[in-house]
């Protein structure tokens, strides 16, 4: 992970070759303007395009209870032998536990491949919000030809708000590398801020790329990656029915195709984690009510698993993400979650400190909670971006895990999510 | 589990020939009046006794991050031979990753000793509260000869008070049964409100009994017990570094020794089982900020381990306690929540009922959600005490967990807990 990329704009579009729209079709409630001249809709639907086919990659949720979405996009990349052409999403309800789901899941990409005049397994098919209410597809009949003869190429932002449930804002990320000479770009979009403890995925990513890379090393790439970002990621410890990462792949770069371990899969690897730690972080700073992004940075683990384990259940215990937002600099709690871990670790070789643009404080040292200066503490953990850094002194592994405080509002967002 | 027993006041000292006291010694802070003539405090320590040697079992924490009391007495049971006469205990302060641990907690065992004239082996100490600060061993050294003097047969309130943190009611429990024909008593005291995640025990919870029992049978009832009871317990998700369970059985009923499996070793454990159930349940309702307690019943599993594994991810999923704390019908959380239990599960066969004393709701069958009254759902979740009942149709085994809803109160309480 030595390679630095700079930031672009143009999310899903900032490849070459993909072009994206995005609408209100009539999921999402209006606003309270609606029917009026000024009445202003969010976007609940998106559709987004390669102009070629694309090498196809994506994990999904570990959840036994899977959205019909999932079935229906697993099936399809299976039948197409993972290529993809096109992706269709919508937001405010997860088309999950209903009788119907998979007919209507199917319905949505037989929709999107009559309008581009592509093969409906070629379409991925996507959507989030609430499970167990009945997907309206009338919306999403009319709404299909609208999207599509509006495509457009710098139009990532419709598709990127379309995504959106309790987000708060929308999160795009783009970096561009060179492979074989070639300028390549690789970006994404994402949506989540609640039901966010991914395994093997999380909640729903698109990514997009003009390098060509065959589709087994661009499983590759995505799996790797995501072991270390997604699934690093907690918000409030619910894994969704619905999580997909999904990365397409359409080589319009012009680059010799990647097809081995080497060089240009390493370049390419390190451009989709820069892309998919950037669009990690952002989903937990957005979690739903935070006041503030809460990372826990592991180091001197035994190995990679450890890490991300003690990692983990630092940022999604519920003591340590009300101490972040009290900051309340209780350091016991975060012991307390790396002991219930199920990391093999030696609880007397733990140091703990906090970390924020506001400085660096240590309060634990070989599993002893030390003396420290309360007042200098709270004023480090009352920055909205802080650091936990544990080290176990028991090995050269490490690992970031990201979350969020626990407030008020997360209670409030969800006591009544439905209505 | 066919038994049925009736409560019997006294906790602890229900049993014949415990008595027990508790104190106010200095470790919590005082109250507003304090330094008034009519300052009260609130018991920060507790002693009690058995007037002869007990039988002992006990279940502690598998936090790898163990608190001072824990190895402590552990290693006092282990050189005694599971032999115990007293417990002292205290709240506010945890005695866990502070230097001077063991030092401290081994000095508590010995000032009882003394008093009581008994071995320090004898003697059992638990430590509850913050984390990492560092236990006033002074006011123990003068509280220690008050409390030995003061002990009494009835005076199990005393104690049951001195072990309450955010509690906000005391808890205590006790049954009579018959042992070849003499009458018997076991009775407990709990405390616990937050940190509730129990693995194997959890937070303090001290049971005396006068009924004979061998210790080996002893702790196979108490093991027993303890995994349908304690361990369906989560209040956040976050398992204690102080959790223990402990069982004292000193024989003054009469009856002949339970050394074996059969009816005597039955009934013995079926009152074990009322008692700690009973204590659980109310831990449950004095979840930190709970309004209300939320209980998942599952039944129609294939394996207990299955059953367990389900009711405990719904009543642990924050998406689940905060839709109970809003009496929001929205169960997609919950068949999401069975999905990422873990637990091998056919999601197309689950049905979801709602019940209190309100009345009963069913909102899913065979995995989808199905149309029901959504204010008659509403009315049975405003009660104050919900069974969210889950039928997994695919066998004959069932459990019951119990949790609380998450509300305001519960990060304000976390929020700057030290404080």
């Amino acid at each position: 992970m030595e390679y630095n990329f700079e930031f672009k704009d143009g999310g899903i579009c900032a490849a070459k070759g993909f072009k994206a729209g995005g609408t209100y079709c009539g999921i999402k409630k209006p606003n309270p303007a609606a029917g009026t001249a000024n009445a202003k809709h969010k976007n609940d639907i998106c559709l987004f395009a390669s102009d070629v086919e694309c090498n196809t990659a994506a994990v999904y949720t570990q959840n036994k209870v899977k959205g019909a979405p999932i079935t229906v996009t697993k099936r399809n990349l299976e039948k197409s032998g993972n290529k993809s052409i096109a992706v269709i999403a919508n937001s405010k309800n997860a088309n999950t536990c209903n009788a119907d789901g998979i007919e209507k899941a199917e319905k949505m990409c037989e929709l999107v491949a009559k309008e581009l005049g592509v093969a409906k397994e070629q379409v991925i098919v996507a959507s989030t919000g609430v499970i167990g209410q009945m997907l309206p597809i009338e919306p999403i009949i009319k709404a299909v030809p609208i999207l599509a003869q509006g495509l457009g190429y710098d139009k990532n932002a419709e598709a990127a708000t379309a995504i959106m449930t309790t987000d708060t804002v929308k999160k795009e990320y783009a970096v561009e590398f060179t492979v074989s000479g070639k300028k390549c770009t690789i970006g994404g979009m994402a949506k989540g801020s609640g039901m966010i403890h991914p395994n093997m995925a999380t909640t729903l990513n698109f990514i997009t790329t003009d390098c060509a890379i065959s589709a087994p090393l661009l499983q590759k790439a995505l799996s790797d990656v995501v072991r270390v970002t997604y699934n690093c990621l907690s918000i409030d410890g619910d894994t969704s029915t619905n999580d997909m990462v999904c990365v397409m792949a359409n080589g319009l770069a012009g680059n010799d195709e990647i097809r081995q371990d080497g060089e240009s899969y390493n370049v390419f690897r390190a451009a989709l984690y820069q892309v998919m730690a950037n669009l990690t972080r952002m989903l937990a700073k957005d979690g739903e009510g935070a006041t503030k992004l809460v990372m826990c940075r592991v180091s001197g683990a035994k190995d990679e698993d450890t890490a991300v384990e003690c990692a983990k259940s630092v940022v999604r215990s519920p003591l340590v993400k009300t101490a972040m937002f009290g900051a309340d600099a209780n350091c016991g709690r975060i012991l307390g979650a790396i002991g219930y871990s199920g990391a093999d670790i030696d609880p007397l070789k733990i140091d703990v400190s906090y970390e924020s643009a506001g400085g660096v404080i240590q309060v634990c040292r070989a599993g002893f909670v030390i003396d420290f200066d309360e007042s200098a503490a709270k004023e480090i953990l009352l920055d909205d971006e802080i650091t936990i850094a544990v080290n176990l002194n028991d090995g050269e592994h490490g690992i970031t895990a990201y979350g969020c405080d626990l407030t008020y509002d997360y209670v409030k967002i969800n006591g009544d999510y439905r209505t």
